[in-house]
């Protein structure tokens, strides 16, 4: 386990990106121009959106099929050669084929010494679940130069058991790349998305980087709102504007993760009552939706 | 289990008091003039403060002892007649007293029928810990005219495990009492306190009002902010300014928590992945905390 002095300050950033669905090239260039940029600013971690290779509103799942790549592949091994040029991390979400030609929502982290972990999204939305398959492992939590850091994709955050099961194998770092799809709010109101990032981060007094994409695709708008969370569950960086390229870079204690003290007597993990959860927890529930 | 047409408009409120430690009667005053004027604004159900008999900071557990009292007592006898008067919920906190002696900070939820349910809060704070007992049950989901009301007590609402227990059994609007000290955070941004409770309220695709006391009391402010989250996780009304007496009043859907839907393929209760959790969330974590 990699020791994380308090008070070594980590740069993480969030580039948020306008992709465009089936312009590998294009996409490989961005993510690579904009780790470029993230480097000069001095960020040892840095997040892309989710697929960024392929862009995300898919015709169809020929077409997912047409863009998808390994997890080895060209975009992911140009993500590993810009960690090992410039020293860094790189967390960033691919649409994946894997051995058995199914496909995946996945995202890898990536540092100098290649791929560090391969994660497929748990939580699929909408038209995803048309077109790829759900993941079946936790996911990673990998022990890095930097800190611990996890990864998760997009709707995987509105699930706070499954953002735990990182927090509690020790992640200092939660980092996801995300497409939110741009919903109306009431005027004056961060989105929801972002609230949800700061409440993940102030339950588990952790750091959570989202990245999100801007632009429109096909007739859908991103909200943007890429953020950066700090363990009391401020934003230490972003939100960003909805239609705007551009990065957030926010200086992190991260071993101030490794502190879930709240108070004299508080600890917001060992405060936890797991027995009195697990009734409930795994039980099929009853909902009225009217589920189609 | 009751049926809530979907349209139909539950007007919740959360009175937002400056108690006194140790002022019984003067306390129990300030509750029933709120619950009046929540009543004359057209309120169905009424949330007070966390610990509204006795206020929070006590000297020593003597002290909370003197000033706990049965769930069935007067503060709460007071209540009852107040739902009953006025035909409408009241979910407020007190200082507890059980049949065996030990105190409890708890939450009771009255209707013109009595006592419907009593809670002890299960997650306590700092000092608590040193005066109360936990509670060792899941919290009461209640089956009122207006719809299913759960109730959980201030510190609860930092895990979202145990706020799931509640939307998982079927609440269509949690209520709690809370009493938020206040700490310091970055100008502009919403107390983390209110930032959980929209979280709670989008996850769960519930609404959640929690209400907080106001005033200075023995040194400690309170963070005011009471808030009623809906759904999607925005304010419908609210949050308060921390150094102000007053009342929220949204006027809920409260059918509109019935539905879990997201898109035409995601259910935010059905999407889970509970088998995927389970080995996480019940393991004794690993946390490098200093605990005292």
């Amino acid at each position: 386990m990699s020791a994380v002095p308090s008070g070594v300050v980590t740069p993480v950033a969030c580039c948020q990106l306008a992709l465009s669905v089936g312009d590998l090239d294009g996409n490989r260039a961005a993510a690579q121009q904009a780790i470029k940029g993230a480097a000069a600013a001095g960020a040892k971690v840095v997040v892309l959106p989710e697929l960024a290779n392929s862009g995300y509103v898919f015709r169809d799942t020929a077409e997912a099929s047409e863009l998808a790549e390994p997890f080895d592949g060209p975009t992911v091994t140009g993500w590993t050669e810009m960690a090992r040029r410039h020293d860094l991390i790189v967390v960033g979400g691919i649409c994946e084929r894997d051995e058995g030609g199914r496909l995946h929502n996945s995202a890898v982290l990536v540092d100098a010494d290649g791929v560090r972990a391969l994660y497929r999204k748990a939580h699929l939305w909408d038209a995803e679940k048309t077109i790829f398959e759900p993941g079946a492992e936790l996911p990673p939590v990998v022990d890095t130069a930097v800190g611990r850091i996890g990864v998760l994709v997009c709707y995987d955050l509105e699930f706070p058991e499954w953002v735990r099961t990182v927090a509690l194998r020790g992640a200092d770092l939660l980092c996801a790349p995300v497409n939110w799809p741009l919903f109306p709010r009431p005027e004056g109101e961060r989105p929801a998305e972002v609230v949800r990032v700061q409440a993940n981060a102030a339950v588990n007094r952790m750091f959570v980087a989202a990245c999100d994409r801007t632009g429109v695709e096909r007739g859908v708008s991103w909200t943007g709102g890429s953020v950066i969370a700090d363990p009391d569950g401020h934003p230490a960086a972003g939100p960003l504007p909805t239609y705007e390229e551009g990065m957030v870079i926010a200086k992190c204690k991260l071993g101030d993760a490794r502190d879930k003290r709240l108070s004299a007597r508080n600890d917001v993990f060992a405060d936890r009552r797991p027995d009195l959860y697990r009734s409930i927890l795994q039980s099929v529930v009853r909902t009225d939706s009217r589920t189609s």
